[in-house]
């Protein structure tokens, strides 16, 4: 058994079953070991920002991490974009980046870079296998940091010679650490706080946004009046009709301290206090106004279901307690097609179980609006602002889930960074329905630059943000890479061109010009 | 006047001229500066690492480094491994990185990433501007770094409140230091080794294959006898017609090994002693062997010219000794396409004084042999081995020059890396042709798995290097992004599809499927 089958079979075992790859020569040992070990799916990325990202739709479903393959320092730039977005997502993930054999590093052939140093920004976790022996051992302890907790991005730099020379066999995972768990002062201070009379925020995150911990989460407002919320874009979040609704924190700084401003005291639950995506010259950092009083939980990096589950039980809220919301949809709409319509449509068709990879940006506000009825459904937002996640996302979550319809929204300057997704979907048959929001501008940057002072852009700076001249078609480039692809004319076609590519096996893609 | 117009002025003060941007909200301020320092030209990328990929085609064909204009650490991220090609290739270039203000950063916003690590292994200078006082000088000093001597990257960290607040003005460059002068005993020494009678080989680099270089080097091949070679992937060479024409040095290890198994001498001018691109088993990494002894005339940081110019004069080799290449053109071909119709086709139809960026990977044999005496041309090769060049070094090359003919030869693997560069081309009315050279594989990994072993892949490896099940249809994915395109069916239908691209303004493109 090679280094290179004995890290595979390590996987393996310890239940890990894709992995994204956009191999080069150096990695060719592991290549030549998936064949060892055929549990592990390989999907082909054709570019390695579209690996990470379908890396963190797959891990954001399934809770487990998904191996990425990387071709040395380059492949790993191409990948540290959406490797950003699922550090703040917390999604489980496990690098594997190949370098040249050891001994070879020291000539700085053309392909020879800092691997370790351009990882750190976006792992909690680094190694080198310096051995053949070490390799399984170090995969081991890299699914170890991934799975957590608290979890995170284990990148594993896999020289080639210890992935060609011959190993023991697999390893297994070392102990895990245990979760922390709820202590009774900090239970009973959150009680205090909710029993007295005054206005409090509980703002939720992580598992408590999924099933489990909505239920807990609308038991503990129910049972004490509070509000609950979730943070700005969450990883991935359970919504709809059958679920409690939670309103979400804005994400424009003036509106979360209206927001808060008449909050007295906020309750972070494995959420981060609230600070400004962006700063700007009149508002704080910090949006938390001074007569709000933050009182943490469980910090983001623990599981905050058992100190909601215990929280819940000290403050006797009945067990089926939570407000449910109704399924209530819109009529599908006709006429022309603007971000109401789409949202309309796209709440009006959304099928029961389906996953939604939002990046849609400005375009996305009446869907998000409108899908908060709709039926049961999952959601994946854009966590670390780094566009071009959501099409990758979307396939990387179709992986994890077949059975599912995949929706992906997408803004079209967003869209074009990482557009080679569309060839996996399409060669692995995925069931992703993409719709690009076509405003043709990068329109969150004019609505920045108005609000930087830069309300009269010149025509230079003007022209940085307009996607004009030549206009894009997103029919063309779906169908280059084999994705079938319509424009709809209107809200009604739109409507009916998404109940198709729900119901059709494999990708589609929709482009709706705004 | 403000920190980020001090920068761009400082810039303009300095005779940059052109900014390759993909700006977010932290660069607003830059962005909105560019209307006031109109000498800039603003070249909207939609990817980063296209925007970086021109930043190395201008900075080759100039000589002078272009500004790039990132969004944070993500944005630099999309940006690293055509940094790392141009870091190869010791391009100019300035990276202007956005950040937060400096009083954000602790807050740990959904963007924050440690920019200076993450730039680190692809600059040779990372500095962050901590106040708009700073912004010029440290663009001065930004600028003077990458020029050089040595030069190289700079990248620069400019946070947005150092961009906005108040600043003095331009500042202006930093005393250059200057390059070094040869030395008496180094000429002497390869004056001795050059006039022992013992195969010598001289392998040169940078500016050493362009017209000076070429004809220095030429002059002392003729007078002594010595063959001149050029390294495997040169950053900018001179080629074809009136030049003298030097041996390439080979790509794979074994044929490096044999070329100079009868080499007793290898001088080196500007050029590293040539290493394995990859290790194999077989072969070691330093590929001069033990019966040739090398010797340095000037290390790889160095300009050879004078030292090239010192040893001419010192050998009394004769002026206009240099041998120079004859004219000599393939036929126009006709019938099927394979890379050897390919390379006739394109050989007949270069122009005079056109640029060629070469890419083009396993498929560019016979064009590059084909090529060696065809019309006077620049070449511009992948430097650092990071796929996804060609297309945007083409489109820088032809922002540096825009009255001269650009040819892209690109793979197909590669190719799909950075197909956002065709809407720069369309949008700026680039004058590129880009050949896609189309056999669907990641044909170099097919090479590469023989080599390393893996002659008979199992299915799962074999699939990881076949770029089918869907064929892309380049002509699609050109259209969408507003470019011409076509799929020449025979050799004499490429050769005037290329005429006619040479001809027409503006970009093409041309799918070749193999």
């Amino acid at each position: 058994m090679t280094g290179a089958e004995s890290l595979l079979r390590t996987a393996v075992d310890a239940g890990v079953d894709v992995c994204f790859s956009n191999p080069g020569t150096t990695e060719m040992d592991v290549v030549g070991a998936l064949d060892a070990t055929p549990e592990v799916r390989s999907v082909l990325g054709l570019f390695e920002g579209v690996c990470t990202g379908m890396a963190d739709g797959y891990g954001r479903m399934t809770g487990r991490p998904a191996l990425t393959l990387l071709h040395l320092g380059v492949g790993l730039g191409n990948g540290i974009a959406n490797l950003h977005n699922a550090r703040r997502a917390r999604t489980p993930i496990v690098n594997i980046v190949g370098d040249h054999p050891q001994s070879h590093i020291p000539f700085d052939a053309p392909l020879t870079s800092d691997i370790a140093t351009m990882a750190k920004p976006v792992s909690s976790w680094v190694r080198t296998s310096a051995t053949a022996a070490a390799a399984a051992p170090d995969m081991a302890e890299a699914i170890a940091h991934a799975v957590g907790p608290p979890g995170g991005i284990a990148t594993l730099i896999a020289p080639a010679d210890s992935m060609r020379d011959e190993a023991v066999g697999a390893a297994t995972l070392p102990m895990q650490a245990s979760e922390p768990r709820p202590d009774e002062d900090t239970i009973r201070a959150a009680v205090d706080i909710l029993r007295k009379d005054e206005p409090v925020v509980l703002l939720v995150s992580g598992s408590a946004v999924r099933e489990t911990g909505l239920l807990l989460t609308g038991r503990i407002a129910s049972a004490t009046g509070c509000t609950a919320m979730s943070d700005c874009f969450s990883a991935h979040m359970e919504r709809g009709a059958g679920l409690p609704m939670l309103d979400r924190m804005p994400y424009f700084p003036e509106a979360v301290l209206e927001r808060l401003s008449d909050v007295r005291h906020l309750i972070l639950a494995g959420a981060p206090a609230p600070v400004s995506f962006f700063k700007y010259r009149d508002y704080p950092s910090n949006l938390v106004p001074e007569t709000c009083e933050s009182f943490t939980l469980c910090p983001p990096d623990v599981d905050p279901l058992p100190y909601l589950e215990a929280l819940a039980d000290a403050l006797d809220a009945p067990v089926n307690g939570a407000a449910l919301t109704e399924l209530k949809l819109p009529d599908p709409p006709s006429g022309a097609l603007d971000t109401r319509s789409v949202g309309a449509a796209i709440a009006a068709a959304l099928p029961e179980n389906a996953i939604v990879a939002d990046e849609s940006a400005t375009s996305g506000g009446p869907t998000f609006y409108l899908t908060r009825t709709a039926r049961r459904h999952s959601a994946l937002y854009l966590t670390g602002g780094g566009i071009g996640l959501g099409i990758p996302m979307a396939s990387g979550a179709a992986v994890a889930c077949p059975e599912r319809p995949v929706l992906a929204l997408q803004g079209d300057g967003g869209a074009m960074y990482t557009l080679q997704a569309l060839w996996t979907q399409a060669r692995e048959g995925l069931n992703v329905t993409n719709v690009i929001f076509s405003n043709r501008k990068y329109q969150i940057l004019q609505v920045e630059q108005a609000r930087t002072g830069l309300s009269n852009p010149g025509p230079i700076a003007r022209g940085m943000t307009e996607l004009t001249n030549p206009e894009i078609d997103w029919r063309d480039l779906a169908k280059g890479m084999g994705v079938r692809a319509c424009r709809p004319d209107s809200a009604e076609a739109l409507y009916s061109e998404l109940e198709r590519g729900f119901a059709e096996p494999g990708p589609g893609l929709m482009e709706v010009v705004l």
